[in-house]
């Protein structure tokens, strides 16, 4: 038996700890204990959790010690403490999406994902902090407070999954469930520096989600490396359709393509990037032709003109929630700044225009299926700059024009909620003040099994992946 | 050899002409030299057809004529001559829409159901008269004349596929594919006594046809008899799923249920109806009754409120090609008023009423799928009321208020364009005036096999079928 130091424990992969708890060398209250030791000491600055489920999240894990003691251990995330975002609807426990109209909404109900999560025995330690409704890509919320980037507490974390990516990267438990409708799980996970999946549209079910755009809504496993995303993934999916790989994270090396193809992106992705964040993700193309990839430029076409055009209907979509529902404009008052507008600004749109988006949309997947004719994989950046400072509304990325900040944070990985194809983001590097920059890999639909593959033989080759953050 | 009559011949069923032409007792140019005989009578007072294709199809039945001879006949539709909408893209064949805008638009290529047509050896005669766009349900058209109602001249044929019905009807050509995006191929079968059936969503290829409403659109056979319906249909669908029953003419009966069950929805469809519709229509039920069908109530209840909200977003994505084709605003003035008024308010709708209806639209299908849990089929009135005189654009039902003629004759074929549900219109009699009637059988997804056998058991016991106009 080893002595795990607090920090150790905090920081193991799931894998690794799910062996100790199978060898009893630790124990699944020793982890949670830890977590909860972590959320009491840094949650107060770094607003990860909005509900910490203390209680009840010690008592599931003297359970689940019980049950492997006995030997009946259910899979790897038996007894391992994790958190669920708060836009997912848990049966008895306050779920606010981040709004303050829903301060005080207690669900009847489970959402799909939290009768997944309680199944693969996983521990819940609390709801994650988002930005309100899932509406903003910062995580900045005015309700709450917003969750601080564990790298540096005066940037954001990224949203609107912030607090789930702040806990994990953080030791706040091992990973997390968020969602994602235009980079809210990507984006986050590439500024605090862990590993976030996007997964095919409809494979991880969003029944039991308050929703943000229904077309649009993805949710997936934040963790902190490709296998532990893997091993909540396997949690939290549905059905494949027949003759599709369904991952396994005990075979992510086995079915790895020998020679497998990268393709980086003519257009579009490498448009505008801050220059570190470019420097990192061209040194990441460079490791994978090391690794023996076959790195090669594909054509992406109709991304540049089209990719605004269609991701803008995802406000109308948000709209038909928030009217459906009698919140807006009824509680406008309710809502956050940002918001609000947002809301203001989508009531006002046509249908017409609404549906002349939507070949937009299928243009942007074509592209992307005749690129996968091509390569395994598409690599680009997550997010074209690392985590501004909090309440930063613009940005100035190559020097030129100031942009606004939500716009450029959200642009890259807006394609991927078009075109419902799986994305990643992992680890590849820090700028030189210490910030962590995201890799975006982009997979064909139902690619998982594939995507996490190729995005895993990085993950060996690289260290990245093993730096935490110094919280002090 | 049997001597035939002009009007013998014009009237035959498809059948019994494929069978006559594969003994050799009639040739396919005799059967297109009555057809075009006709349309040279009665056309220029009738307006079924906008462009006839006279001397392509005497060269095209005079080939098909050699093929049979040769031995080489393709199946039943081989060498009888039919119609086909103006609205299918026909290459190098004007296609106008029954529009203004399109008057020359003569295309490069054939739509889907052209070149099914045209593999099946059917021999076309022309492109038929529709309600502008097929944006309305009269068939009346400003820019090329009405189609009339072979029964009654005064009267409209109902649209959009008017000209279709009336060519199909009065004996200018043998059966014709029509489009129904709100009932434009049931209610001008119903006025005009003849058979149109709209079939699964998907099922008949949409591709090349001018569009109204993306998701509302179907393309379907208008005929003389179930039958003949059925051997059309089998000429231009696609595949079924795995596991659902493809239609086959030759087997109505053999498929038909022995005692099958039929479902008269308590909610809707008989809240207000013309009295002689209503008496035909529980007439017919009492004749399936007497063929050892069990007749039953069914509830629908979330007809009556969510139909006319759902059904209104069509006007949205009409809009959507409309503008996107540059014709609407900029060419509004060559619109016929209706249309043009239609586009006007079609263009202020707003995205979030059109996603507001996605659900309404779900509920339908909800209904529809619940209650055919219990029953084969649903009987309903295809019209609430028999055809309407040319230029009324209002109607008494039951002496009450006066209601837009348009809104009164979609009313009860809408719910099948929003769930894509299969429905049928045949003959079930015929008013004290004369005019026709048509009774609409409702069947399950995919489930055009069976909703045509039992379709056809009626028409077998039945005489109203075999009525035809008589011209003068």
């Amino acid at each position: 038996m080893t002595a795990h130091s607090e920090s150790e424990l905090a920081f193991l992969s799931i894998e690794r700890a799910a062996r100790l708890l199978r060898r009893k060398e630790i124990s699944p209250l020793e982890l949670a204990d830890v977590a909860l030791a972590r959320i009491e000491r840094w949650n107060p600055s770094l607003h990860a959790y909005l509900t910490v489920l203390a209680d009840a999240a010690r008592r599931q894990s003297k359970l689940a010690g019980r049950e492997i003691l006995r030997g009946r251990a259910r899979g790897p995330l038996h007894g391992i403490p994790i958190s669920i975002k708060d836009n997912f609807l848990t049966r008895g426990i306050r779920t606010t999406a981040g709004s303050k109209i829903l301060a005080d909404f207690t669900p009847d109900e489970d959402s799909d994902v939290a009768k997944l999560v309680a199944r693969s025995g996983a521990i819940v330690l609390g709801k994650t902090n988002m930005h309100e409704f899932a509406y903003g890509i910062t995580g900045e919320n005015p309700h709450y407070g917003s969750s601080r980037n564990p790298w540096a507490p005066d940037r954001v974390s990224g949203g609107s999954s912030g607090g789930s990516a702040v806990a994990v990267g953080s030791g706040m438990g091992f990973a997390s469930v968020g969602t994602d409708t235009g980079g809210s799980i990507r984006i986050p996970s590439a500024l605090c520096g862990i590993v976030g999946l996007k997964p095919t549209f409809g494979l991880v079910s969003t029944a039991g989600v308050v929703p943000l755009g229904i077309t649009f809504d993805h949710a997936g496993p934040i963790a902190r490396s490709v296998t532990d995303a893997c091993i909540l993934l396997e949690a939290i999916a549905g059905k494949y359709p027949r003759g599709e790989m369904r991952p396994d994270y005990r075979r992510l090396r086995k079915i790895r393509p020998r020679r497998f193809r990268i393709g980086v992106p003519k257009e579009f992705y490498f448009e505008r990037l801050d220059g570190e964040v470019r420097r990192l993700v061209e040194s990441a193309a460079d490791k994978f032709e090391s690794l023996g990839a076959r790195v090669e430029q594909v054509s992406l076409p109709h991304l540049p003109e089209a990719v605004d055009h269609a991701i803008y209907v995802v406000v109308a979509e948000a709209n038909a929630y928030h009217e459906s529902q009698g919140y807006f404009p009824a509680r406008a008052a309710e809502y956050g700044d940002d918001v609000r507008a947002h809301l203001e600004g989508g009531h006002k749109m046509l249908a017409v225009d609404y549906l002349a988006a939507l070949p937009k949309r299928r243009q942007i997947a074509e592209d992307f299926k005749a690129a996968f004719k091509h390569v395994d994989i598409i690599l680009a950046p997550t997010s074209p700059i690392p985590a501004p400072k909090i309440g930063q509304s613009q940005v100035r990325v190559t020097g030129e024009e100031a942009i606004a900040t939500r716009a450029e944070l959200l642009r890259l990985t807006r394609p991927a909620n078009l075109t419902g194809f799986p994305a990643i983001s992992i680890p590849c590097g820090f700028t030189r003040e210490g910030l962590p920059v995201g890799l975006q890999l982009l997979g064909p639909r139902w690619g998982e099994a594939r995507l996490l593959s190729i995005a895993s033989a990085y993950e060996e080759a690289t260290e990245w992946h093993k730096r935490h953050p110094d919280l002090t």
